[in-house]
């Protein structure tokens, strides 16, 4: 861990970042990552300085069930992307993983090729307790890699729990990688996800998998016509791709392009980021405030016997509730209001 | 107002309420509703005790867009259920609404034959600044009039907001009513409302509108199909319905008591009605901490620029969330921490 080797000035970060010193950048991507609270602090600063020189980039989410083949889409599109001359950084939000050496060596090998491209930045899922911890870091790291100059960020996700949700609301366009073959349906789509995305790209549309392929994409674009009604500005296209063969990446690419220009134009990019933001801000605090209510010990403590309680209709839910607030404001600072 | 007419002594409305005497249980609810702090109180008490005689009706929400016919299916149904030998109460949650006396006799106009038969029991939405004040009041008319003998609760809401999701998370089985029609995937069909229904009815599927219903059935039906995966114990179903010529109102009601049967056996009821409370209870201490943030007074001062700095990128998330928790932990009680 390089956590007690950190400089404490937050200069250091900033300037460093901003020249685009790759191992500066890391390590500031590293104190945002790390849970000791000096370090909480410093990070929030230096996101704080950095901010007038965020918001440049494309920020492109992708999500996709194990299988569908991430992976390697991802690094297709970035190899696509450094080629034509883009600075990318792909990071991830996986509220699953253990951050450890092994983690970042798979990730680095899972994309071998792209790792190894000097305009490239792959950075794997900062670890977390909850969701919304993976996403705040993600969050942040997605900034300081702005003010780097990466001008194309990538955010993965896996489809676990709501981590599409999450993502989707620091990005400014969301692609589904689905899978065709038989029984997809069951496997593939998640409650909701087909609702958030600004296309659906089949994967694997190469050798026997080609009519599938096809199949899939004129269901997926007859549940997203039902789904998602398009917008004015935007509807979702479904499309087919195989990142084996190299075939439509660059039109998926086009797409993001397409739709990056439509949304300027329209005012809606610029509004769509202000209301993350915005949004960013009221999860943290109601983060914050959840954190305060668990973290009192008089609610540790009456916790399990009130669920109990509730669960089996002993205790109406609005007395438990009272009753746990009560505590939390009387005793949460170790005074009783009305002693 | 009947406010201040109000008995404060809770054995009152609880020995009313177990008697079915429909005059204090609608005392009761206009307890629930009653925004006075005192009320709160009262109400409280009584909801934690009559809980033990609740939890014996069969809970069903229905939605459905305004023009979908909705008054007259819960109407049909009503009668039906009445005919039967049922004791029905009909309550609704709609955060729009304003509680007056005009929207009680419009309530009651709109249900006219249902409104008059002794057994059944008609309560429109009661006010409230927030949907989760609208739901929680609901809910706990709910359970009143479940301990005053009714054995079957209607809750109806409109399609605003994520009043669906209120009310599916307060009952057994979700409702949802479609129009058919040229056009109505655009006008009909809100976000994740498909995802939380246990069947769908097409209405008025009557005169030339039959052969309509019928393809807006099968599209659901393929809609369904790839939203809402049927889990081992139930997949939702599509039937068309016509209130006017009382056709498949019968067999909507079959579908809810074969869905209950199954659940009953598979022991999901009773999971689902835990897992419900204790979500009750959640939200309440959701509101509850919310509350206490926005009725903070440093927060309300200094809450609005702050939403300005961030939406303009000049301050960051993290730190606007740090700087509004720092003040609602050291000043809310009127003293400072680190003084």
């Amino acid at each position: 861990m390089l956590t007690n080797r950190m400089p404490d000035d937050p200069q250091y970060y900033i300037k460093g970042v901003l020249e685009g010193n790759r191992r500066i950048l890391a390590k500031t991507i590293t104190l945002i990552e790390s849970s000791h609270p000096s370090h909480y602090d410093l990070a929030g600063t230096i996101v704080d300085q950095i901010l007038p020189n965020t918001g440049k980039a494309v920020r492109l989410g992708v999500t996709g069930v194990p299988g569908v083949g991430k992976s390697r889409f991802i690094e297709s599109l970035g190899i696509m992307l450094v080629d034509k001359g883009h600075r990318l950084a792909v990071l991830a939000v996986d509220p699953s993983s253990r951050r450890s050496g092994g983690s970042i060596m798979a990730d680095k090998m899972r994309m071998e090729k792209l790792s190894i491209e000097p305009n490239a930045f792959i950075r794997p899922s900062p670890s977390g307790t909850t969701l919304g911890g993976v996403a705040r870091k993600t969050r942040e790291a997605m900034l300081v890699c702005e003010a780097a100059g990466f001008d194309v960020i990538i955010v993965e996700t896996v489809g676990v729990g709501q981590s599409e949700t999450e993502v989707s609301s620091m990005v400014d366009f969301f692609l589904v990688l689905m899978l065709a073959g038989a029984g997809d349906e069951y496997q593939g789509i998640k409650k909701g996800v087909l609702e958030i995305a600004d296309a659906v790209a089949i994967t694997k549309a190469d050798g026997g998998n080609i009519e599938n392929a096809g199949k899939a994409r004129r269901e997926y674009e007859s549940a997203l016509h039902i789904i998602a009604p398009p917008s004015q500005t935007w509807s979702p296209p479904v499309v087919v791709c195989s990142a084996l063969e190299m075939k439509g990446i660059n039109e998926i690419w086009d797409i993001v392009i397409d739709h990056r220009n439509k949304m300027t134009e329209s005012g809606e990019l610029e509004k769509n980021r202000k209301k993350q933001m915005v949004n960013w801000m009221w999860a943290l605090i109601k983060e914050g405030l959840k954190e305060r209510f668990f973290g009192n010990p008089d609610v540790k403590r009456l916790l399990p016997k009130m669920i109990r309680d509730v669960e089996n209709g002993i205790k109406a839910p609005t007395v438990a509730c009272a009753e746990l607030l009560f505590f939390l404001d009387n005793k949460s600072f170790g005074y009783k209001k009305h002693a």
